[in-house]
């Protein structure tokens, strides 16, 4: 009882690379253990100095077409990466009768509607477990162990470059710019890393993980997103004081039947699992009525690790048929959303303030005013330094921006608030 | 494109009755995310009392032979429990060509292979996310998604009960005695706690998990436990100034090509993901060249969560065809074990001492004719209270063993060591 499963890799960089190499390790393995017969039978890739870098230079072209439309491919594996021209090959491969495994969070995030919505017609399968979290089978769980789950709360890590920031920053390691040129030299940051420390990257993947949870559709249009760069040292230094780290959190909530999907800094309570994911790894927190709470954590990037998810995603093409778990990946709902303003959130508040008797109940009347509580306060240095740092209790957001707005305007205020919200 | 998935439910205790409600509920849902329409379609259940306890009475029987022949079910979802009669019916129910969901762990640990591999030759599915770790899909993702991470090592915390206990002593909340009577009243721990405490119900689960992981035939004979019983508040508070969590940890591992499973308590260092495993949650830690390390963690138990395990492996059952991953599941694999002898672990080790000159050489030159190295040691109390508390390096335990057999022979020592491993 063995089949075949025969692969186009589109794509030879690390990840393809990777996937190759792997793909050959397991083999006879992968066989034995489920009666599949996965072969890499044509590489597409444009840079010829990759070719026969590590597999036959006979596998390699540069022309996609012919492969797209190969009869003898079973599966398409698209690693270009990239929004137009992975929108094509993947269009083109569904309409060619092949399932498709990507890692591509871009491609999914801004236009895979289309693309699931084509291969749900077509009774063909989009996977795409590498796209987050790099080793961490969160879509898989999310879409079949969790298939009566009712989630309503995905709260994930899902960048380890802005994690590892973070991380030292919490081990008093040095602050963002320094920290940030660390990144870079351990190859954990890009040299442009506006992408990840900007939330945009988290974003992506939220906008895939929520899709996901709800069945509904989110894309990066739709994800607010806050980055790492307004967050000292010293914000995390109280943050810890106070019983907590931070962490670039990604949110995604069904509340009342309308999605919220954000990415922001946050605190997070040491003793939430979530605060012990350090360094590069990344985490899933998912919650739900009949689960009540499961974590995922590992490595989120890597061509090795990636490697890894893309593999799983071949056998479960090969392995399920043309029923079940489709529909659940064209996100068959469409869901409202949720403004951001009447989300509910604890907030951290650390502002300047003038030394002198009467400023704190001045603060404290500006948040009554507006409904929001306060939950610990503490008074931090004096003269020009003086600095108070608040956690309110939770409360609609609209009202806590409205009181920030009010205590702007006070004159014992200095400067604009740094604020984050708390988990 | 709907299918239509018929099941026969065997057991209408907490979790059969909390499957029967989830599939109720999330009906519709299912149908439209998944094209399966799940039904409920007979319960097989002795005790006439719960008859109509949130299912129509119509559809319970007291007689499970025609309900495992019946050709218009497509699936028997197992939930009575036991070794003998659970065996007969699994193994009618493949005969009669059904697929199989169970949660029943002592099956699968002590006679799962022959009901493996008559599914193998029938070309039935045999599931059973439910039997290890409730909602935490770890079989799912050992099976499928890691199916080339080439897993070395499994560890887990699969039992509850134990860990509520040892999560209470670490905070000091009271010695075992207090903690397991505690974990009674709260109904985490059974009247006879005997199978939790003592470690059997986490090697039945170590059982399954070294299987699946190394492909192995990994029965509960296979498997050595010690439980917590001989772990005192002392001890455990030791362990945490030293920097260590203690917990009832499952060890699977795959060293130079030989199987090793066990379960003991042991030292985890309070900065590795386990030793945030609190209360009653559990948690498996997965290790092997492709992935780095992954965990998952969730709740261990309960009908509502294990019920969320069941759901989905139902799902599974109906949304793949007969091939791919049906060899997974019957250990094709015959691989040898290695004795625990040959295993390397660091040790803690507290020894009653007398309080005088020399004691602390004697023990050292001891571990060192064996070629143990000690890592730290301890010396606490005086007089007749007098105790050293040590930690070695990793060592064969054939060598550590022989270390302790000499230092207990040694005047200055009193009674035997308490030892435990560390991770």
């Amino acid at each position: 009882m063995s089949k075949v499963a025969r692969i186009g890799l589109l794509g030879y960089g690390t990840v393809g690379s990777a996937v190759y190499a792997l793909v050959q390790r397991e083999h006879g393995r992968i066989l034995e253990a489920t009666g599949v017969d996965v072969q890499v039978v044509r590489i597409v890739e444009k840079d010829r100095s990759r070719y026969g870098q590590g597999a036959p230079s006979d596998l390699f072209t540069d022309q996609a077409g012919p492969v797209l439309a190969d009869p003898e491919i079973d599966v398409i594996v698209e690693l270009i990466g990239g929004k137009t021209v992975a929108y094509d090959f993947v269009e083109q491969a569904l309409r060619a009768g092949k399932d498709v495994v990507t890692a591509n969070k871009q491609l999914l995030a801004n236009r895979g509607q289309p693309l699931f919505d084509l291969a749900r017609r077509l009774s063909r399968q989009i996977r795409f477990e590498a796209s987050v979290a790099g080793a961490v089978p969160i879509i898989k769980v999310m879409r079949e162990s969790m298939v009566g789950a009712d989630l309503h709360t995905v709260y994930g890590i899902v960048n380890g470059t802005t994690n590892y920031i973070l991380t030292q920053m919490f081990q008093r390691a040095g602050d963002y710019p320094e920290m940030l040129a660390r990144a870079q030299e351990l190859g954990y940051a890009e040299a442009d890393p506006t992408d990840d420390v900007g939330g945009a990257d988290s974003a992506a993947k939220m906008a895939i993980l929520g899709s996901v949870a709800f069945h509904s559709r989110v894309t990066m249009a739709n994800v607010h997103y806050e980055g790492i760069g307004g967050v000292s040292l010293e914000d995390v230094q109280y943050a810890k004081d106070l019983g907590f780290a931070v962490k670039l959190l990604g949110a995604a909530r069904l509340v009342d039947g309308r999605v919220n999907v954000r990415v922001y800094p946050a605190l997070v309570p040491l003793d939430h699992p979530l605060a012990a994911i350090n360094g590069v790894y990344n985490a899933v927190f998912l919650q739900g009525d009949v689960i009540d709470e499961i974590v995922l954590s590992g490595p989120g990037a890597g061509g090795r690790q990636t490697s890894s998810a893309v593999l799983a995603d071949i056998m479960a093409v090969a392995g399920t048929a043309q029923v079940g778990f489709l529909q659940n990946c064209s996100c068959y709902l469409d869901l409202p959303f949720c403004p951001d303003e009447e989300m509910e959130s604890a907030l951290f508040i650390r502002v300047r303030v003038e030394d002198r008797a009467g400023v704190l109940a001045q603060i404290a009347a500006a948040f009554g005013e507006q409904g929001v509580s306060i939950q610990s306060l503490i008074q931090k240095g004096h003269g020009d330094q003086a600095e108070l740092v608040l956690i309110t209790h939770p409360s609609r957001e609209r009202d806590s921006t409205a009181a920030i707005d009010q205590i702007v305007s006070l004159s014992c205020v200095r400067g604009r608030p740094m604020t984050m919200r708390v988990l």
